[in-house]
């Protein structure tokens, strides 16, 4: 579907030949055909910025990170200390998905400043997902506590920076307990509606109406799989400490690291790519 | 009723011999006018596209579909472990409905996807129904839960994909407790009114207005029956699992299932047909 | 007040010498102007359909049907298991109401669906009331409770069908306890305000203001009362079985039953006639 | 100040010699300007439909009535035992105020349906007040039990006609408790505001903000006044249950009494006249 | 700045030699620019309607009253009881205040009614102020206790009267614990905003957010000062009855007394005048 | 940045030699671009009012007070004691940040009241800051608390000055517990979203969707850590009492003090100047 979009926009742009849409489909999941429109003239845009004669893979990849996260924040200048731990969080994040079967392949990671984010960790999946295990979102939980507990590990405490990591990892633990029927403390029961209204048949009035008591189990669930998580986690950085720091190294200098560089520094092989579809 | 509305509409369309308006009527329980307007339409449609000379009852019955369901997502590309986890939850909806007495009829099961769809269990009733008593709500909610239950047997975990499900089975129970008096423990009364709005007589301003506690006995009662209902559903399942498997094979294989192909997957006999009304 | 109104809507159409208008407006309590005056209506419309020459007693009372619970809903067809439910619903209704003393007469049971109700039991008062005591709001409630527990004793289990009579008496039980003072335990209190509002003196603000330990002792003493109710009922229908089997046998047969009709069922005598007043 | 409004107002119609305004002026308690206008008003019309030449005090009496009460409602017709439960209400209200020293004197009693209610005892105050001591308030809150008590003492039980009597009397022990720091337990403390909204100071967002236990103790705390009351109640009406009898036969009888025919009743000399001002 | 203010707006009235306008300014604490604006007017009105050649001290002081506290109330009269217990209540504020260090001085204390107000105390502040301790807003809240407690010692029991005065004492407790950190057992938290929102960084929602178990120590908290605050008063009034009585003698007997006035009734020399500002 | 838009909005006035636009930057942390035109501006207005030929550095620091804290309220005259308090309520801020490794310095305490407040203690950071560790936000709840225990050591008590600190400092602990994921108690979990919305996945609805349970945990977390908090600041300004005196005593006489003047009155010697960036 959004191989096709693209050809359609990009029909209207000179294209060099190095541009393989498959791939460009493959590291847009979740965008409609809006976001794949702004894609297509971000990346002329850049082109004509940098008087290319056509577009190229490179201004595609670039305009993708714009889209995805916003404008790169050049201005924002941080303090040594402060990129060290962006460094390490950014690290942490990165470690934990390579070092966790079953979650996304790690496709950059970088310590410039985008948007509201003062550094960011991509994952792309390899293909669109339609279905999410409980074992895959507990996985999940586990990527975005590793930034918080890599500053931890390495700095003994947490900074502000980890509160949107934080704002996700409880909303996806909340639907697995409220919504998807994944914890046997409060059983099989939709405490709230997929969109997020609260529910229970209850909700046509304000605020939530299962009792407190239940709000309580719930509660004490959400903390309960999330500290367990971040417990895995933080044991799992400290044991693989020296990878961590190779990493963080390897990203403070270079500010950007791309899925090859990164496992370079893990001392992995290179990615295999993905291959190629009819 | 039904039927007569469907001949007027149909009175606009060229008809060929095989339809029976009478069968039609009975696979579109709950449909309004409107709806019927749509199918007799969409027949139409069909028909144009595929070059026929006449609406016939093959494409009445896909016209049903696509007004039940929404139109089939063919450009929606699930993966093979999750087409398979589809195939074993529709499996499970369709052999819990067949080993339980007294649901209705399974008519067709599919992996096909339909608008937010990733699979469908469809079952008709015989004939249209006022009264629903205790037991068929209870089987109901087993059929429900019958897809998440055959994950979960099969696979050993479950998936995001039975939310609606879920959504679904609380609040046929929470009625049960809260709107039909259907449970001992909070006795024959109303929590609240048929319509869903909070009742007990205190409910003109917002909010719930009964107790915590009574919330707290209404909570335990919807897990405790949905966690029984679920308890007999895996059970069901475990010692059925060699049909669940033969479904689910051949539901893989042919990706849409009628009745008489559910029963012969089963071992069952072909359904009898309804008996034609005067 | 009511016949005088009658005998003014009355004057505009022609009218033959059975209507005794005395017998129209004791069984239409609770009438309006405008009700009355659609009972006129739909008489004078009744008798020009079946080419009568003036409005008789038997078209009047056919409107007073027809205002009173809607239009009747002949296209509605019930299964063979359905209409007996219904049959033994009404026919508990009924029975409860003849053995309780100090109720209002049976006026008349029916099957036929008419509106939103599958069937429906109407009792009338021998005069307007404007007082109503403990006692009377207790047999209300019994009889309210009647349908649902004729089919519990007969068919052992209870359907969906008595959701309207469940509301209306717990807002009976809620409105003695609340309202009108009728409780030792929660004492010559008012919660609510007559109008439904809830009270107490603090509800300027959205919500209940009492504690929820007295929202707790509210719904212990609405649960208990209602259970007692319900307790008595299915007793008196059990002790009364065979009668009750006469009725549902003979309204299954006749559909509809008048108020000697029914008395004839049960092996009583005829209703005596209201006395004309001057 | 409503003496001299009465005789602005009055200088419009004719007027006989019997009127004295200052005696019309202390049963207008609370009366405004409006309400003075309507009373001369009325009494103006109600002189001409009896054809009198002019005014008289009669006819001011009545207007006063049907300002203070709404008009009279003859077409209300209540059965002979409601009458009596009517008689025996009102009586129970006049004897209490009778007994308890210190309640404002008995103007009128009467069992003639009159705006929303079906009889209606009249105090009048001797003076306007602007102070009410806690001993007032509790009396006041007796006189309003006394109907409902004279009913649980006479006929054994309540019936829904003291339901604006419960309303009346929760509301003064509510502010009592809430307003006036006259609760010992709850101590001098304003949790509501004069003007009835919750208070305590934290009132400007929706609801109540004091504690569940604090509400908790002002349930208990009305409860037990309001309960302690009606028993002082019972009692009185119980120790003079011949008083009451002989009440209600004259009320029966003549449907309306004055001072001076509740104390011939109740065997007490007539009330003295108040003094006329200079 | 509000001496400049006054002398302003007098500019345009003609005035006579006697007046201060420094004392002025000390008097109207609080006052606005159109408060002054507002006595200068009503001062002219005042001298116009008295047929004075030019506006004195005389008149700006009745000025003053009327801005502060509304017209006088003539038409309002008090029986005799109700005058007495006026003159108590505003005794028992006045004798407070003198007997407690640090409080404002007594202006004048009055039983002409004023506004909504009965009678009342006007305590005048030597200066503005910008910070005030937790011991003075305790004097304070001893002060509007000591009407109330005059009643209370002398009457044996309490009127509507202290209503005001409760509402003004629990709002000051309340923000002593809520907002100015001044409870040990709730600690220095904010728990609503000066503004009056709740708060504790939660508030964005309706309704408070902290726990019930907190707003049950705040309720705790709130009632034992104010409780304390009253034990000491009752004490306090009980040593000094005599003087509470001589002042509410000379009160009933004056109706308003300044404040040399209060002196000689309580034996106290006469307030030293404030010293001139240069 | 702001140095570059400084000196945009610089080029329209007249500037003299001293002005480095380093320095204003760095002592504008937080200002956008209308809040830097606005130092402009008023910097031009102040030149203007004292007729220099040229905008200065002096007039640039005025104005950036000016436009940080509000006008100087010259016509508000504190009492002595009050204007004593305000003494070493500042120098308690001050102390505390200068005793406190790792906080902002102090480049500025003042007892001229300035817009709502009394006096203010001014701290600069020497860059912009993107993180902020947890030992960071307990240095600045320090600082915070330091006024108030400062009236504390010294007077005994507290007084209203407080208010707007608690408000700050029950903001920033509560923002740790709730939204930052820095109490072990209340675990790595988002309670409310960074824009303050409460969270927890369930706040769709009006109100805190968490239980009552949790609410108390979080109210005794923040209580705790204010508490904690508070004993370290007063336990260090009881042991540093002699300089706290020292700096009062010099800020009551010069009622400003710029950082080496700090300094002095400390002991301390003057802080060494930020290094000019290229």
């Amino acid at each position: 579907g959004r191989e096709a979009i693209l050809k359609v926009h990009a029909s209207k742009v000179k294209l060099s030949n190095d541009i393989n849409w498959n791939v460009v489909a493959r590291r847009t999941p979740g965008f409609v055909g809006a976001d794949l429109a702004n894609v297509v003239n971000e990346a002329a845009l850049l082109a004509a910025r940098y008087n290319k004669p056509s577009v190229g893979m490179a201004e595609v990849e670039k305009a993708i990170d714009r889209v995805m996260a916003g404008p790169e924040r050049k201005s924002r200048i941080l303090s040594k200390q402060e990129t060290k731990v962006v460094a390490y969080h950014e690290s942490g994040h990165a470690l934990v998905a390579k070092m966790t079967p079953g979650t996304d392949p790690v496709h950059k990671i970088s310590i410039i400043s985008r948007g509201q984010a003062l550094g960011y960790t991509l994952q792309l999946p390899t293909e669109d997902r339609y279905l999410t295990s409980k074992t895959e979102l507990l996985n999940r939980i586990k990527v975005l506590l590793g930034g918080r507990m890599a500053e931890q590990v390495v700095f003994g405490e947490i900074t502000t920076g980890a509160t949107d990591d934080l704002t996700k990892a409880t909303d996806l633990v909340t639907r697995m307990v409220m919504e998807f029927g994944m914890s046997e403390i409060l059983g099989p029961v939709a405490y709230k509606k997929p969109d997020g209204e609260v529910f229970l048949g209850r909700d046509l009035s304000h605020g939530r109406n299962y009792s407190d008591r239940t709000a309580e189990s719930i509660d004490g669930e959400v903390r309960k799989i999330i500290q367990d998580s971040q417990a895995q986690v933080k044991t799992l950085l400290e044991k693989n400490r020296s990878k961590l720091d190779a990493l963080a190294a390897i990203l403070l200098e270079k500010e950007t690291l791309n899925a090859d560089e990164v496992n370079a520094a893990l001392g992995l092989p290179p990615q295999e790519p993905a291959p190629t579809p009819a």
